[in-house]
Parts: structure tokens; C-alpha cells; sequence
């Protein structure tokens, strides 16, 4: 449901790393880290594959071995923002009332991109995310706003949500989402878990038929997570 | 309250102008709606005044009598994303329900980022508006925020309002409010008028003591206005 994987490696981004005692998966992860914070630092195209070997103390030959070219690097950042959410309600019982999945969408969602050191998300920003090469990563952001738009369309047909327009509600309830890379400062005075509660919670009461559930809808959600 | 005033000269970016029948102001506008849509296409730094003379038929010399420099024009753009919703909110009756006076700052917030033939507002999210050379247009931003944190403190003390954390509730809202930069698409099948009813009313709602109330307080703010 998280970036936490990325948690610890990123504190040691810059150290020299991979002698031969540090697993595999270690070294990617390292890569990756060390990756992300010259991508968001730098830019895409001015960050080399170099940079990144030096960074976490591999020559430029063993890095190929863990990504082959600087793009699967982006690549796998690009898809962690989106992955957790999607894997998470691609495994939640379709037969959950649609506020409650919307809820443990919007939540998860919304955790994933506030989680982790760094603000990955904020990468598809970047003018070189809109490559050909990252078509992927566009086709799986498209299918997490589909299983917003399906959640919500079962949620007007159940009547327990609203909306004058799905096409509208779906954007704008993405981008209430999405608002997090923007302002959300990570070590900032500001929670993530505060951020996370208040933003799903404005996109869960602006969908929902009667507002004044939004409380009760979010304590039964978060009651199934605990159970 | 808008960018309407972009609205009509922007269309004919492009077009040699600037004969001596054209009033100043209008030249004003066409060098600013040509400047914008330069900025945002190529960025600060790649556009240059001769580019932006060009596209307006004027010769350099005679664009810097209406813009001494480049940077004039970049901080007249940015101080109109945050302008309208300042002078709406200093112009009204501070006697009037927090509830009332923050759904109209929200909706003149997002109504003028919305609006405007270009996406104004996105000039913010550019490197360049990093630069200390527009530390006024940051000041003004803040200014903005304040005028957020007071209706927001006033309506804890009122009791129409709620938040766990005032910081997290300010810069929540404002993100919310923002977010209309990164996904309301101009000419897309969302209308703006859709747009800002659905992020105001999703930004009003999570604060609110009885998010019940939410219709009720627009129809209240939206008679106020229309009277």
C-alpha cells in the first residue's frame, strides 16, 4: 500500500553501496532512490546514467545489469505511483457498498502519494514523462481513474452517490487526489496521514448523495481495513 | 473576477497588430495573451522578447515601452491568478457568515483559475517563477492563503467550520483549490463552470462542522451575489 520499501535505502542515497554482501534487490532499490532524487532534483534528460552509477557507488556496466537503460529506472518510479492503488482495490470485495470502496480507494490513493522519502508522483510532471516510452504508465494511471469511474457509477446506481456529471466527477475527484504531489511537503509541519484524511475526506463528501454520512462511511471503511 | 479581459485579443495571437489605431491597453493584452501562451508552451527562460515583439508585429524596441522587460510581463501574468480572488475577498462584508464568505472565495479562486483562455496558473509550477525576482507575486500568493486562514479561524470560533489542524486546513483547501491548474483541461468536454462548483463545494464540505449544510450555505453565498 506504500512506498515504505523506499523508506530506509533513501536516507543513504550517495554512499558508496553494492559490494558484493548487499542482495540484489537492495541495489535496485538503492538505484531507484538515488534515481528519484536526482530525477526530481535535475530533470529527466539532465540526470545520466552515470550520475546515477556514481551516486550509489556502481560502475556505469553493473548498473545496466540491475536497469538496462535510464528509462526502465523512470518507468518503475512512474508505476509505483499508481500500482498500490490499483492492486488494492483490484483485490477488495466487489460487493462492498460503493462509498466504502470509494473511500479505501481514495485513502490508499491518496497515502501512496503522500508516502515514501521522496515525491514521486511529481515526475510525470516532468515534460519527458509525456514520451511514448512512458505509454505504459499513462495506460495504468487510465485504468485507476476507470475503477474511480466504475466505483462511482455503481455508487449512483446504489444512490449512495451523486454527481451532475461522471466525467467531471471522475477528473475532478482524480485531481482532488492527485492535488497531493503538488502542495503535500514531506518533513514539512503538515502530516501526511492529516493531508491524506483531509483530501480523500473533500473528495469522498463532494460524491456523496447525503454529505452528512461522510464520517459514518469512513469509520465503517476503516473498520473492515481493521478487521 | 476573471481573465475575461484575455478572452477576445488571445485569439488573434500571432496576428501582426499594433498599428497606431490600436489603443494601448489592447496592446498591453495581446502582448501579455502572446506571452503566456509562449511561456507555456516553451517555458521562461526559452522565450525571448524577440519572439514574443514577433508575435505581435511589434519591433523590440516598441515592446519595451509597454513592457520594459521580460520579466515585467511574466510577473503581470502570475499576479493574475491571485488578484481577482484578493480584491473579491477585501471588498466584502466582513460581517458576513465565515461559511458564506469561504464559499466565495473559494468559487472566485477557482473561477478565475479556470478561466482565461490559457492556463495562467501554471505558470507557477515553472522553475523560473522560482526566482526572487518574483517574490512579489509569492507575497501576494501568501496574502491569498492568510485571507483563507482567517475566514477558516473565524469560522472555529463561529462553530460553523472544522479542522483538526488550522495549517493543515489551509494549505489543504489551497491545494484543492489549485488542483484546478493541474487537470481542468480548457476546450475539454469538462466545463469549467462544473469544474469549480464540483472542487469548491468538495474544499467547502471537509470543512464544515455539518457537511449537511453544504448546499444550503452555497444557495445562501449565491443569493448574496446575485442580489
Amino acid at each position: 500500500m506504500s512506498n515504505d520499501s523506499l523508506g530506509s535505502p533513501v536516507r543513504r542515497v550517495g554512499r558508496p553501496r553494492a559490494d558484493k554482501r548487499v542482495p540484489e534487490g537492495d541495489v535496485s532499490e538503492h538505484i531507484l532512490a538515488a534515481s528519484a532524487e536526482l530525477f526530481i532534483r535535475q530533470g529527466y534528460t539532465a540526470t545520466t546514467t552515470r550520475q546515477i552509477a556514481a551516486a550509489v557507488g556502481l560502475r556505469q556496466g553493473s548498473l545496466s545489469h540491475y536497469f538496462p537503460r535510464k528509462k526502465d529506472i523512470f518507468a518503475e518510479l512512474l508505476d509505483r505511483t499508481v500500482e498500490p492503488a490499483l492492486t488494492m482495490i483490484d483485490g477488495l470485495d466487489p460487493g462492498l457498498p460503493p462509498e466504502v470502496r470509494l473511500w479505501l480507494l481514495l485513502s490508499t490513493d491518496c497515502f501512496n502519494l503522500a508516502s515514501g522519502e521522496q515525491n514521486l508522483a511529481s515526475l510525470m510532471l516532468l515534460p519527458e514523462a509525456r514520451s511514448d516510452e512512458f505509454d505504459q504508465f499513462w495506460a495504468r494511471r487510465d485504468q485507476l481513474k476507470d475503477r474511480y469511474r466504475d466505483i462511482i457509477v455503481a455508487g449512483l446506481r446504489h444512490g449512495s452517490l451523486s454527481c451532475s456529471d461522471v466525467l467531471l466527477a471522475v477528473d475532478a475527484t482524480f485531481g482532488i487526489v492527485e492535488s497531493i504531489i503538488t502542495w503535500f511537503e514531506r518533513g514539512g509541519p503538515v502530516t501526511s496521514r492529516g493531508a491524506v484524511h483531509h483530501v480523500a475526506r473533500a473528495a469522498l463528501a463532494a460524491l456523496l448523495t447525503s454529505p452528512s454520512e461522510v464520517d459514518r462511511v469512513i469509520a465503517q471503511a476503516e473498520a473492515l481495513v481493521a478487521a
